[in-house]
């Protein structure tokens, strides 16, 4: 099997985890079950989850295994979503061309909807089939990163620079947090999993920080220069609010640059974290997110 | 030291532990830290809290090592109470006689503050000086009881019935999940925080179940025919919303006899669970929260 039949394989082993992973309960909170599951199912490239199966795997770990902890993670990315979406915050209507939670269920059910897969993620996380210890660990490492000293700490960031330049060193921090953070964390998770030392999980969470940077500048550029009919929307956008990103800050030409330097250092801490060829699909996942048109 | 005397030295001491539990991190995003910290230090009975520490007491733990899980569960009330309050929620403007969170620090940062303090809780939980079996518990029943089959879904049936009379049923359930869930889990962190088998941990819990209802009675009680300058706010709000309370469905008397009926029921299992004089500051604690006249 090749890298890229691997990564649908466990695409595939994602959504059908994902499917029955957040039971109705009491048919009396029915409503927020259903929209936990709306906004958990409702596609995206599920790229925080492969990072977990991938990483377990290059650690010598079963992607089974890991398969909660991907679950948790996606859990986290969507009730960020969820709540990112909301009047109160960016006020989208639309998710990946859907109708955004809170105008399928109503805002209150929305907020409760959000704060719920944010507490399953841990239910989920402290549940795993795995040794008592990697399940503190996975539950630790999750709670930072998404925390305000991860995460939340990113949009707090965004919100507060919404109408103002930003400097080059808030804008490393912004997406250090908001994207870096949990993709470092989804790495770490699958390296927890793997029951990998902490060493092993610092090295592939770093390689895991790296990408996300890369995977952010990648976005920045295809806002500014992408193939709107590849991309499913108008380019342009980041330009038009006045947002600062990298092309914004260095132009196209040294933002292209800083993907491939951000990218090649990525890749050269894979390889230190996970000798031989054991890292060959984390490093095809990798260059599929930088390289991508959409 | 009387039980009187023990309860204040509690809350001093989770007082203390709370303010400096949440400390300011990167200066980027020191607002949501300061919106946290508002919310979390503006007083209230820390019955939760309490409850934590006097359980562990109960069952020959040592109080201070249960101030973490204490800390937890007060986090994870404090953000339930800044998301009830937001505009698509409660609406409130005051909270304990002070501006609510989103009235001070606007509805962005104070959603993302409830978010970022209910994800501090489970990083505090699973990072308490516990052995890793005892913290991995902490955190499984932390998240059970806060998520949408607990605490959560007690909001969704809260909102549900906003507008329309609820069957006695219903009621029941509201009440064990909005306010059982909490104050069962405090009672069990506490029992985890000594080390305590699933038996007792279990036994705990239905005690405070009970205790949480019979709370609840003697709120809806106080709301009808209680003392509006003892209780600082005006009563018959109940009433007056149209809301379905154990006064409405059963009347003053009848709920004054099963607040002593659950109450009786609760110090039963407690006397269970805790063989002896060990459980007396517990019983104290108990009834003062049903006897209580604010």
């Amino acid at each position: 099997m090749n890298c890229r039949e691997q990564l649908e394989r466990d695409l595939a082993a994602i959504e059908a985890f994902l499917q029955t992973a957040v039971p109705d309960g009491d048919p009396l909170y029915r409503e927020v079950a259903e929209a936990m599951r709306y906004s958990l199912l409702a596609g995206g490239k599920r790229i925080r989850a492969l990072f977990v199966l991938e990483c377990c795997a290059a650690l010598g770990g079963r992607r089974e295994e890991a398969l909660p902890l991907a679950a948790a993670i996606e859990m986290v990315h969507a009730y960020s979503l969820i709540h990112d979406d909301l009047p109160c915050m960016d006020d989208d209507d639309l998710r990946r061309g859907k109708p955004s939670c809170h105008k399928v269920y109503g805002e209150a059910t929305a907020l409760l909807a959000g704060d719920a897969l944010l507490t399953f993620a841990f239910e989920t996380a402290a549940g795993a089939p795995l040794p008592e210890e990697l399940r503190l660990r996975a539950v630790a490492a999750l709670a930072r990163a998404a925390g305000y000293r991860g995460m939340i700490g990113g949009q707090v960031i965004d919100l507060a620079y919404e109408n103002r330049p930003m400097e080059p060193e808030v804008l490393a921090t912004l997406h250090r947090l908001k994207t870096g953070a949990l993709l470092s964390v989804s790495a770490q998770l699958g390296a927890i999993a793997a029951g990998a030392g902490e060493d092993s999980q610092c090295a592939l969470g770093d390689f895991a920080e790296d990408v996300g940077l890369a995977f952010q500048i990648a976005d920045d550029i295809l806002d500014a220069v992408g193939d709107e009919a590849k991309l499913g929307k108008p380019i342009g956008s980041d330009a038009e609010q006045g947002k600062t990103t990298f092309v914004t800050l260095y132009g196209v030409e040294a933002s292209r640059e800083q993907v491939r330097a951000c990218t090649d250092r990525a890749l050269c801490k894979l390889q230190r974290a996970v000798p031989g060829e054991q890292g060959g699909c984390l490093a095809h996942l990798c260059q599929s997110l930088v390289d991508r048109e959409s």
